[in-house]
């Protein structure tokens, strides 16, 4: 990753953060990283319409298996590749039968005459792809001829463990509001009281509401780590339960194994956990985002997701839903995802909401400086902070999310 | 309530009078009376959010019984009070546990150092309320701290009859379109001909379409009183009914004893309806408005409003609707209400649409002249005409609707 | 029909084109004609609400017979006129009784003083409207009182033969999206090739996707003719298969006798195709439009229109929809007309949208200009090109539509 270049020019604001379209700050500091834009596993035999940063893409798997991102409306006049035909080496519109290849080349024009150069002419929009252990990441930033090596997150390769990459979530207010929610561990002592966290067997009420955990807000080359602890289950140890923030738009989590999975913590505490718990951010545009979940398991429990599964499943809401309560959200008590979904789906936009921030806020309002200060790197022309490659592009990234019993520091 | 005081300086239209968000010349109007913005019967143990004059808030009971209206969004990162907690004498938000009384203070912040001032600092939006006959009031104006006295309305104070408070309605088109269909009495032997007012036994064809009653329009220290008369059974004799419009928002129509519950109007006629109907008009937005509509029965008939009910469940609509009608607002003859929904709710803006007013308009043109006035009042910092209490705060508040058979003038 | 007198002044662009509202440039060039705006089949006993041009119209029968198309809204207080009355000689509001002609004379105001002068005053807005083979058109343009004669359309005048008139179909995309696409004959090679184009047995696969016909773009008086040939049965012979295009939006298809009622066009293609068949495209406004088809058949097959019904119903799409498949237009690949919506409903505007065009597109570039001089000359005062009856009222309306063997050229 990129230790980020300060050539800053640009003045931007936190109201700037949330409006990632083309030629927005924040939409030219997103374009500098590969973004998640669809999994493996969803993307069948058909085109498939994906906006994404406020532009309206179309994904497909050509007929050599090879996966093209492009414009979705055909550059000749207009028409839904999303109806395209997958065929003779790229996609087809349906209109007047124009070919594109996954590289935006024009291959075919049926209806011009045989002997025209204009095929060639013709370059569609579209952005290089690759896949990582399920996912499927596009670079949309300046250069695409030599777009940055994609990083080799650690979850998505093959290290000899379990993994589970779940259908995407669409979401539907603006990105941030999910993204800085995990630089705010109060919520989860409060808002996810209900959730069930602090009946988990590990780390002894961790998180609970009246006596909640000393939390620490690091800088890292990668964004931001939030460090919680409390003490240890012997003199001169401490639990630790770290999240980290990546950027543009990735989440860790580090104690799902622990909170929703259930393991016997007493056991396995002192070694920590073995589940690593990645979600990908992708903004559609600023409203809407569509979230990519990624778990990579390397303990020795075998079906291990199924065991997640059935747990998860048991999260469900415990409100009683009264016949006069008509609420939009409800019921969403006990269930931590839903739990989310109210909260930051009601909260509005950073920078046109009212806000008043206390002591408790200190992690969202370091984390925003951080965002600020890498789109202001971006915009000005250098490298911002976070999933930039530039040094060693075989390098695993790890993102710090210890969670378990250590030494005090 | 108040004789208008008079130091106009600012010039405003018909077309400023459907307006009512903040700092609208009407919105500034608006908010110098007490509003009502939910009935008792409706506000559960969970909070209710409530749009008014365009402002999104929150209303709820606490746990100690009283009734505070909010800011629905949290003041700290914005999340929506609806789904807060009503506990521990406030309004707890779901994210992060900021507890509000009624009157907006922050009481609790349970992620903030234990030795926090922040709390002290925070007062959200809260404006007062006050609870009369089964109606919750609030009071949005200037100088919160002393609100005027809450009027005393005569249906809402206990004398010994029997009340009806109705759930309230929601309308979607402009508050003034409804309100002003009451300055308009036209419209009831022409719009409503088909409703069975014409055969309703007293006033003998009172609202006959052929045979329209004499109308005059009076200007009140409340707003404007509708008065329509007829000769009447005896030499020397008139029936008389009359409508009053109150500022901001009050309709009083005095016939329901006699048009809806079809009580024997031969026997009665001479000593006149004993039942007010009252409705209440609260706009949410330019486009969409409440309406809440109290019955007050002083007479000796024994559950006057279940014969009331029943009664009004045979005013459904006669009307076929053809296999080839997809017509929006079919049925709507023959029901009273529906024939205003459909006739107020397809006019669209006043101040947008075009109109040619005639001399049976005189009543609406009198009434809009009246309520510019008291708006041109209420931003020049005057006292405006209408439901502002200012001298005697005790004065049980009536309005004129006498209805029946009275010595001729 | 006219041909057009040239006083340009004003420039317009192809941007232009699709926008019709009051005022605009395209919106006073479509006023010069007489366009359809409902089926007689469809105008029942109950107002119509039909939007034209942006315009918010009502149309209805009166109880004479007469058919008048009216502003949807009363001129007095702005309520909706389709839910009016039909009765004494107009069309009555239903909030104040107000009573208007088909000519949108106020006849009656039932609430104004009996000597009142006040209704005389009032006109309403109206277009003339005339009836012909079974739609209805009105002339929305100026110098109302003397509009141009209705023209005499061949296959809505009765010659002895068979006719029908399909319901109105709803678009929900710019009109000009579906009228320009007959200008561009290449689509239907290749977008249609799914629809079995190449099965019919005339013309030997005359629309082949790798062998297309020989295209030519005449300019008419009417607008444009689109000629396509292929070399015919016999030496010194050609299939020749015509389309054209009318303005301001008539399109007229000839081959529907082979296409799609599969006539036996072995023993008919030397005498040519018997059936015209006709589009109407009218705005409702710049996203929406209303389709009105009419069929005139003039062989000797009994029962035509039966026997193409049965033939089209079998057009269903043949495409099999997968699970996964949740695209809004699917199915749509079999049916010549689902084919059409999903292209020209996902093209955006005109003006808004990328193109680049090539040598196959000559016939949408040529007839963009033919479009953009007629608006020119519209707007300059002068005489537009197309549907406009300056000189021979009573001259029968032809386009050029041969579809058939004839001798080479």
């Amino acid at each position: 990753m990129a230790t980020a270049t300060k050539r800053k020019s640009q003045k931007v604001t936190t109201a700037d953060i949330p409006r990632v379209g083309p030629g927005t700050p924040a939409g030219k500091w997103f374009r500098r990283y590969w973004l998640v834009v669809g999994t493996v596993h969803e993307l069948h035999d058909i085109p498939q319409a994906v906006k994404v940063l406020g532009e309206e893409l179309v994904l497909f798997r050509d007929n050599a298996g090879q996966i093209g991102l492009l414009g979705e409306h055909c550059p000749h006049r207009g028409t839904s590749l999303e109806y395209g035909d997958i065929e003779d080496g790229g996609l087809r519109c349906p209109y007047h039968g124009w070919l594109f290849d996954v590289h935006g080349r024009c291959l075919e024009m049926p209806a011009e005459p045989k002997d025209s150069k204009f095929c060639q002419k013709v370059k569609h929009t579209s952005y290089p792809v690759r896949e990582s252990g399920g996912l499927i990441f596009a670079y949309m930033g300046p250069d695409q001829a030599n777009p940055p090596p994609l990083p080799q997150y650690a979850p998505l390769l093959d290290r000899g463990g379990q993994r589970q990459v779940e259908p995407v979530r669409h979401a539907e207010y603006n990105w941030f509001n999910f993204f800085e929610n995990s630089a705010d561990p109060a919520h989860v002592c409060i808002l996810h009281r209900h959730a069930g966290y602090g009946q988990q067997s590990w780390g002894d009420h961790f998180f609970s509401y009246t006596d909640m955990p000393h939390v620490e807000f690091v800088e890292m080359d990668y964004g931001m780590k939030v460090v919680m602890t409390k003490p240890g289950p012997r003199p001169g140890t401490e639990f630790v339960d770290e999240m980290s923030l990546a950027l543009p738009s990735i989440v860790q989590v580090g104690d799902t194994e622990f909170v929703h999975a259930k393991m016997d913590a007493a056991a396995l505490i002192n070694q920590g956990s073995r589940c690593e718990h990645w979600m990908f951010v992708t903004p559609k545009d600023d409203d809407h985002f569509m979230l990519f979940t990624v778990d990579n398991y390397l303990g020795p429990v075998t079906n291990f997701f199924e065991k997640l599964k059935e747990m998860r499943a048991k999260e469900t809401p415990i409100e009683e839903v009264k016949p006069y309560d008509k609420r939009k959200y409800m019921p969403y008590k006990g269930n931590v995802r839903k739990e989310d979904i109210m909260t930051q789906g009601t909260q509005g936009l950073l920078g046109e909401r009212s806000e008043q921030l206390g002591v408790s806020d200190r992690g969202v309002i370091k984390f925003r400086k951080i965002v600020l200060d890498a789109i202001e790197t971006a915009i000005a022309g250098g490298t911002p902070k976070g999933m930039v490659v530039s040094k060693n592009a075989n390098a695993v990234v790890h993102l710090d999310t210890q969670v378990g019993v250590r030494q005090n520091n």
